[in-house]
């Protein structure tokens, strides 16, 4: 693995950025919670961005396409409180949101990236984010990072915001990144709501290929409830002002830059999961010996989004049958007969199924392990040399609590 | 649609067959519920199954379709409290189930269909089902039906059996059958257990068509929670009592047989979805105007599936972005910019979103149609003449709680 380092900072760490976030109650019952950030490079950025796969697509997704037809970029408008999804005006409302922010920031309209997130199919206002962008005007900053942060929370209990460091080409190279989870996550998506910004110098090719690379063993293997978002957008943006020499192939730096994007993309999984609506626990499903990597990647992914499994998980049930049955009906190749499951977490570790068949445990043993906050689940199919790794949250009556009652 | 009515009974309620069910405390801390069943016909009947599809499934599965080989069967065992899968010994076990069966009810050993349902990957303990099929020797009878009706139930709050009565070949022909819920139930499986007798005079072949034409709009159209058992068995068996000239092709009567099958299957689907574990609401999700079939069962699928949505109806909240989101994540083709969605109950129906767009509307009248125990949702994608029905139910507080700790 590519050597780098956490340090602290976000959206904001990586040289050329600032950014801020404000309340400008899009909700007209928000009066406190952020909800509107701007993110602004001082030069314009290489950039590209990976979307929802679902056909049901807020329009902020299609003018972010639209801006970034030409792989460049330079600011970013996104607001939390509604999603700008399946509204008669949601296009022009977007365009416009593009116009407020290219305004105040002195950029190109075409370079700005839009995103919003909340409630759908209620017409987003477009007042308060007038007001709010003129607000901010003059004020982005390198600490205005943590405030933007903020703005792009919906039902997260925790900001999300990260960098690192690594060096490229004789150069030190910053990428950071601000997320938000944490309801309607899953697998196969392009992602939740992120912003990913670096000073690294690479082309918007090489950018948009990183960032395909990097989703694939990260962002697509996070499930906290098995739907797929209308809004979903990972969009990255590259400064170069790190002064390495600009990666235009894959090449050996190619490679570093896409390693260290994917361990921190990783990173952001699991944050992502372990703060899924109602989370108390944070699930990780590593599968082995599988006969394909496919296979394995299909296997942990049935495990994680399993309900029964989810829902034994907050019960601290070690129950393998669930491991079992949701491995049967993933639609992977697999035999049965060969399958051993494990629970691991800072507890220690056992070994409840052996070749398929359900074993004799300390129960003890096992609900200590089990009442940890982080659950690894561990299958091996002895079958090959298949491996995957997925992401996921335990189903908690406050998921339900949440999502009963979530327009209110 | 073929006139046929509902008439008292269950699994009894056709010639020839008696049934009984007691405790026979295969879980050890049970000492009150019926657990242990026992079906059987006077003569030898034509017989066919479905299974589940799940790759990973109970030794009683492998036995009865080795039992079934013949399109022959004469006689059920079935037990709740282990699902007898995942052991090592299950193959002799269940095995060893029809024994006992076959020697008390004087049939053949081949002609016993055997199901477990309860606990994954723990050893099912012989002696009390030896001493429970001990117990039930003689006492089979009409009644019984309703004793076998409580014996599979697990997380049941209700026992499901069912009777029809109807018309073929000049003859009085009786259906009915015995089901249990009520979690682990998905879409694209066999079914459920569920154990149907019939006196029509109808081929293994036929009986095994029907079979599968009346699964495919009716138990695999329910979903409670998304994952599919290890142990589903949908069996019926037909004595041929009934008189009616023996149905070998696919004819008239074939087409009314299946036709009143597929009709009393869906009164079942929905018995089990409305008694989905800890369900509050019966969600019926009725998609017309797609462009195929498929489309629109892919469609009410996918919705009925949402956890989100599943959450929202708990709550009475009439959210259509999720919805929407759901039809789009569906993977079936369809134009967002022409979806109509309305939540109707007795209380009445509400259109929420138009076009693909949300609406504004009175959100008391939405809340009060919402409170209903029986919700449908109607998604109109006015892009075809494919429809479809599914059932499923909410997600509620019980259901987690259910599932936390379903082995204690």
């Amino acid at each position: 693995m590519q050597n780098f380092k956490y340090i602290d900072g976000g959206v904001t760490a990586a040289q050329g950025f600032t950014a801020q976030g404000i309340c400008a109650s899009i909700k007209p019952s928000n009066t406190t919670k952020r909800d509107l950030a701007l993110i602004c490079c001082d030069t314009l950025c290489n950039s590209a961005a990976v979307f929802t796969k679902n056909l049901v697509k807020s329009d902020t997704i299609y003018v972010t396409q639209k801006h970034l037809e030409n792989g460049k970029a330079q600011a970013v408008i996104v607001n939390s409180g509604n999603a700008n999804a399946c509204n008669a005006d949601g296009y022009a409302k977007a365009e416009q949101m593009c116009e407020l922010a290219a305004s105040v920031l002195s950029v190109s309209v075409d370079d700005v990236i839009v995103a919003s997130t909340g409630v759908i199919g209620q017409e987003i206002p477009i007042e308060p984010i007038k007001k709010g962008v003129q607000a901010m005007k003059g004020t982005l900053s390198k600490d205005g990072g943590t405030n933007a942060a903020e703005a792009i929370m919906t039902t997260d209990t925790v900001k999300k915001e990260w960098a690192v460091q690594f060096e490229l080409d004789g150069k030190t190279v910053t990428i950071g990144g601000i997320a938000k989870g944490s309801g309607m996550i899953h697998i196969n998506m392009g992602t939740t709501l992120s912003f990913v910004t670096t000073d690294a110098a690479i082309s918007s090719e090489m950018l948009k290929a990183a960032l395909l690379d990097a989703v694939e063993e990260s962002y697509n293997m996070v499930s906290v409830d098995g739907d797929m978002s209308t809004n979903d957008t990972l969009a990255i943006m590259a400064s170069g002002k790190a002064g390495n020499k600009e990666i235009t192939e894959k090449n050996d730096d190619y490679n570093t830059f896409v390693s260290v994007l994917t361990e921190a993309f990783k990173s952001v999984a699991k944050k992502l999961a372990a703060d899924g609506e109602g989370a108390s626990k944070l699930l990780i499903c590593k599968v082995d010996g599988a006969k394909t990597k496919k296979d394995a990647k299909i296997i942990a992914k049935s495990i994680i989004c399993s309900s029964l499994v989810k829902a034994a998980m907050f019960g601290a049930d070690a129950n393998c049958g669930r491991i079992l049955c949701a491995a049967g009906y993933s639609g992977a190749d697999l035999d049965v007969h060969k399958i051993d499951v494990s629970y691991k977490s800072a507890k220690g570790e056992i070994l409840v199924c052996k070749d398929g068949l359900g074993l004799a445990f300390d129960e003890d043993k096992a609900k200590a392990i089990l009442l940890e906050s982080e659950i690894e689940i561990l299958v091996s199919l002895n079958d090959g040399s298949g491996s995957a790794e997925a992401y996921g949250c335990d189903l908690t009556y406050d998921y339900v609590k949440i999502n009963g009652d979530y327009r209110t």
